[in-house]
C-alpha cells in the first residue's frame, strides 16, 4: 500500500457520469495528470458488466439497463478502495467486448470512477465526495461515439447508428436521470458561430457542495466568462470557446489562489484532449477540470483536518 | 438471496485444506449433496492463484506459494459471503492452467472453502466455525494426483512427477504447517493387509470444538473402531476399511442421534467417492463426512440460538 499523509485514512472519491461518450474520460485524465497517476485509482465501472457483447446481443439487452451490470460488486469494491484496501477488479474489453480475468487495484489517495450507472443506486451515491454529469447536446455526443467506437472499439458505423437508436430508451430511463445525483453537470458544445472552432463549457454548479467563489472574475459579452445565477442556489458559470489566453489565464490563477496549499499540482497540463489521433488543447476544458480538480483537493484537505485535528500541512512542509 | 431461517444472519463456515490432490473434493462433495447443492456455496480457494500457469512456469514459482494467491481478496470475499452477501469470485480453470472471467456468487447458509492456503492467514483462520485438514500418506497422495492431472487436469505423467517435486519444498513450507490450525486432521491410507480394498480412515479430533462421544461405540481389534486419547485432549478414531456393514451402520446412526434435529438431513448419500471414472461407496469416508457434518449444523443450530435467543426448533417443526 502507498505511504498515505498521516492521519489520511480514506481515499478520496470522484465519481464522472454520463452516456456512452460524452467525454468522461477527456476530462478524468486530464486529472489524473495532475494529482499524478500513481495517486489516482482508477475504476471504469464499465468492467462491471455482468454481459459480454455477444450475449447482451442475444439477450437484446443494453449495457445501460442496471440489471447488465455487476452494480452491488462496484458499490462493495469502492467501499474497498474509499478504506484503502485492494480490490480484484473485473475487466471489460472494449476492443472487443469480452470479459477478461480480474485485475488487481492498489488502492490511492484518490479514487476516480467513471461509467454509465456509477450514480445508480443510494449505496453508490453515498461514496462519493464529488459526482460530475456529463452532459453533451445530443448531436455532439452521437458524432463522438461514432468516431470512436469505428476507430478504437472495432464497430462498423451501421452497427454503431444501430446501437444507438437501441440504447436511446435506457439512456433516458437510467443515465439522464442520474443528473439529479450530480454536484457539477458540465455541457460542452459547439460556439454559435461555424468558425468558432473550440466548444463552449457551460458549468453548472449546484451548492450541493461549496464551489469557489468566481463572481468577481466574470465579464461581459460572448466571448468572456458569464455567471449566472439560477433557483435553488444554483450557478451557471459560461465559459465560451473564444475566451481570449489572458482571461482564461486569469480564471485558472483565481482558482489556484484558492488551492494555495496545493500549489505543489499547478501544472500546465490541463485542458488536453484527443480528437481521433490528434492532441488538442482547451481553455474552457482547462477550467472546468479544474473546478472538479478543486473538489478533489478540497475535501481531501478537509478530512485531513478532520482526521488530524491539526492544521493542513501542504505536502511540501511536512 | 435464498430464504434463511430466521434470525440466522450468518453463513457457516467450513475450511478444507490440503495439499493438491489429498482428498478434499472428495469429501466435500458429499457434504454438499447431503446438506442440498442449492444450500452451500463452494469456494474453490485455487480460484484466487495470481498467475496463470504458463506465469508461473515462468517465475519458477508453485501455485502454493501465498504470494502466488490473492489471499487477501480471498479473506475479503470469504468475510462478505459470511455474512449473506454475493461476491465476484475469480477464476482459475484446472484443465488449462489459465484465469478466466469472474463468477457470480449468491451467498448459502453453508460456505464451503477448499484449497491449498485456506488457513494461512489468521485472518482467514478466524472465519471459520470448522477448520479440516487432509493428511494422506504422501506416496498415496501422489498416485492420486498422478491419476487425477493426467486423466482431468491436461498434464502428461513427466510434468506431474516434475511439479510434485518442485512442490515439496513450497508444501513443508506453506501447506502442512496449517495442520495445526484443524479442528480435524484426516488420513486416509491403505490397510494392513494387501487385500484390504478399502481404505482406512485415521480421524484426529482436537478439542478445540466440542465432538460427539463415541467412545461407548469403539470396539475391539483391526475391524473395528477405535478409539485413543492423545495428549492435549485429542482423540484419535481409527475406522479401518474392514470394519464391518453393521458395525459402520451402528456409529453413523449413534452420530445422527445427536444431530437429533437435522434429522430430516439423513439420506444414504456419504461416503461415495470416484477412482478414475468408476463410482464406489466407503464407510470409513460416510463416518469421516458425518463427523465433519456434525461440526457444521452444530455450529449453525447454535448461532441459531444465539442469534433468535429462543428454543431450537428443527426445520419440520417450524
Amino acid at each position: 500500500m502507498r505511504t498515505m499523509p498521516q492521519g489520511v485514512a480514506k481515499s478520496t472519491m470522484l465519481a464522472v457520469v454520463g452516456d456512452s461518450a460524452s467525454g468522461k474520460t477527456t476530462l478524468t485524465r486530464g486529472l489524473a495528470r495532475v494529482l499524478g497517476e500513481e495517486q489516482v485509482t482508477h475504476v471504469p465501472s464499465d468492467d462491471y458488466h455482468r454481459y459480454d457483447r455477444a450475449q447482451r446481443k442475444v439477450m437484446a439487452i443494453t449495457p445501460l439497463n442496471p440489471s447488465a451490470n455487476y452494480l452491488d460488486i462496484l458499490e462493495r469494491d469502492l467501499e474497498t478502495l474509499a478504506t484503502q484496501r485492494a480490490v480484484l477488479k473485473p475487466t471489460y474489453r472494449h476492443t472487443d467486448g469480452t470479459l477478461g480475468p480480474p485485475e488487481y487495484l492498489q488502492p490511492g489517495p484518490y479514487t476516480v470512477v467513471d461509467g454509465l450507472l456509477c450514480l445508480q443506486t443510494e449505496g453508490l451515491r453515498r461514496l462519493f465526495d464529488c459526482a460530475v454529469y456529463l452532459d453533451p447536446p445530443e448531436e455532439i455526443r452521437r458524432s463522438w461515439k461514432l468516431l470512436r467506437d469505428t476507430t478504437r472499439r472495432g464497430y462498423t458505423t451501421d452497427e454503431v447508428l444501430n446501437e444507438m437508436d437501441r440504447r436511446d430508451r435506457d439512456s433516458a430511463r437510467w443515465v439522464r436521470p442520474q443528473r439529479a445525483f450530480s454536484d457539477i453537470v458540465i455541457t460542452f458544445r459547439p460556439g454559435a458561430r461555424p468558425e468558432d472552432k473550440n466548444l463552449d463549457a457551460e458549468i453548472l454548479l449546484r451548492p450541493t457542495l461549496p464551489h469557489p467563489d468566481l463572481t468577481g472574475l466574470a465579464g461581459e459579452g460572448a466571448s468572456d466568462l458569464t455567471i449566472t445565477s439560477l433557483p435553488h442556489g444554483e450557478q451557471l458559470l459560461s465559459v465560451p470557446g473564444t475566451l481570449p489566453a489572458g482571461r482564461a489565464q486569469a480564471i485558472e490563477e483565481a482558482i489556484w489562489d484558492r488551492l494555495h496549499f496545493a500549489r505543489h499540482l499547478q501544472l500546465d497540463r490541463l485542458g488536453q484532449f484527443t480528437r481521433g489521433v490528434e492532441l488538442f488543447r482547451s481553455d474552457a476544458l482547462a477550467i472546468t477540470q479544474l473546478l472538479v480538480l478543486y473538489q478533489l483537493v478540497t475535501a481531501r484537505a478537509t478530512r485531513a483536518l478532520d482526521v488530524a485535528g491539526a492544521p493542513l500541512r501542504g505536502p511540501e512542509r511536512s
